[in-house]
């Protein structure tokens, strides 16, 4: 058996989600589908993250078992052919037989763009959240902060899951980074536009937008794992302490509740995706990568 | 009656053009079925450039006439709370009764996007031609050169229409600007970076894109009006020249042949935008801007 790694971007507008479902349109659930064609074997690729219904991936990492004699260039090129435009194999190269994309992630960075201007130009509208009504942006900045470290994020996830169910009980997660970034002639806040060392780490080429643009303001969060809807929840609460409803300094008593019932509004899936997934390094190459 | 002036932007990809067809998805039919819905008046806007199918635009300007009592500004808000995110009016102000958008443009600018990289990224693929197969940039920068000026553009328009028909006959047009643009660590050229005399004249905060991006070239025309296709069978030339397949001095002999049968390639619309359209300065305005 071979172990094929894929890094794939996606615009997760028109699937629901990335788990297969069944008579649903998945992103898991097309790429088995074309592997099965392409190698007659039953192949399901595993995810590092479970990203839910309407939300986007640049840099999600999946991979798969198979007997197959296709190589990894091989695969990204048919895949690519036969996915469509939407979804986009960035890269396949053969790993070693213990490389497990969700076990093995040493941490995932989600952004999450909220667009300020007035009128969301029509080639975005699918990958921002618009919130063109007042908001504190050093309020949210404050409020992000406060996110980072070591919590028990249980007042910050859905009722019920999580993106690595055999942690489903384990609620305390890391944050390495978590902060609110805007910069261009409309931020109000000039001293808030990125200095180098807080620079997004993949260099900015590989972005696959401008981050942030003038008229955005963008929310980059960084750990090991999340709890399901948990980057959704807290972008929810930096936009309450935004407006005002909350102030940033109850960040940690909500930390404390850690009642899932109790926690606030989630924000919608539109503004959301998966960045980049780390590994330790070597991840056991066998192959050149595509 | 009134006359208002809208400027608006549009994904093209899922309508069929810019102007009125029975029967189909059109931005014109659907801006005038709910300009229609709004007066109680049988109210047609007219555009300054009539996009074909599939083909974007940052920048129309269309007009139409009101006998209604709402403002430019409800307008503006009324229509985009009632059109898809897809079409959006990004400015409407009251005009004299003497404005026309299509007759008064003094100039239209079209951007071209080519994406170089191997793999288009699916927040992209509306909104480019994919070519990453070799080309030579400098000939197709030479190449654009050559369509600057005063040209018989017989060769290069469709079989048939104008996108002005009352100059159907007349196929002189003036191009005021004509150039490929690349920037980024892919360019083949760093002396192919646009230098502050070349930049685009609206200022870069108010493209709909980073133009251009790292693995992307963009083609940039701004002339008084152009003949049906024309700027997209330009790019097909400008594609040719990058190819080896015509040399740019080849250019001049295409305008002598004034032959339309005998014209090359038109690009696909996907990659084409109407970036801006010019009116002589002042434009008669009776209200303030939205």
């Amino acid at each position: 058996m071979r172990n094929i790694k894929l890094t794939l971007a996606y615009d997760g507008s028109d699937f629901h989600g990335w788990q297969i479902q069944p008579g649903q349109p998945t992103i898991q659930g097309l790429l088995s589908e074309i592997l099965r064609q392409l190698t007659q074997e039953h192949v399901v690729p595993y995810g590092a993250g479970r990203t839910d219904a309407g939300v986007h991936a640049w840099g999600q990492v999946a991979n798969f078992s198979t007997r197959s004699v296709l190589t990894a260039g091989d695969f990204a090129r048919a895949l690519n052919a036969l996915l469509p435009p939407a979804i986009r194999i960035r890269a396949a190269e053969e790993v070693g037989p213990d490389f497990n994309a969700r076990r093995l992630a040493q941490a995932k960075t989600y952004i999450y763009r909220i667009y300020r201007g007035r009128v969301v130009p029509p080639f975005h509208w699918r990958y921002v959240l618009h919130d063109p009504y007042p908001l504190d942006f050093s309020a949210m900045a404050e409020a992000a902060r406060a996110f980072a470290g070591e919590h028990d994020f249980t007042s910050f996830a859905a009722s019920s899951g999580s993106d690595q169910t055999d942690q489903d009980r384990l609620t305390v997660r890391t944050v390495y980074r978590s902060e609110m970034l805007a910069c261009g002639p409309e931020s109000p806040h000039p001293s808030a536009r990125p200095s180098p060392h807080l620079s997004i780490d993949s260099p900015p080429a590989a972005l696959p937008w401008p981050v942030p643009g003038p008229e955005e303001w963008v929310y980059i969060v960084r750990g090991k794992s999340f709890l399901r809807h948990t980057v959704r929840k807290i972008v929810g609460a930096l936009l309450e302490a935004g407006r005002g409803r909350i102030h940033p300094s109850d960040i940690p008593r909500l930390f404390e509740l850690r009642d899932r019932t109790r926690s606030g509004p989630t924000a919608p899936p539109q503004g959301l995706c998966l960045l980049c997934v780390e590994y330790p390094d070597p991840t056991n190459l066998l192959g050149p990568p595509l």
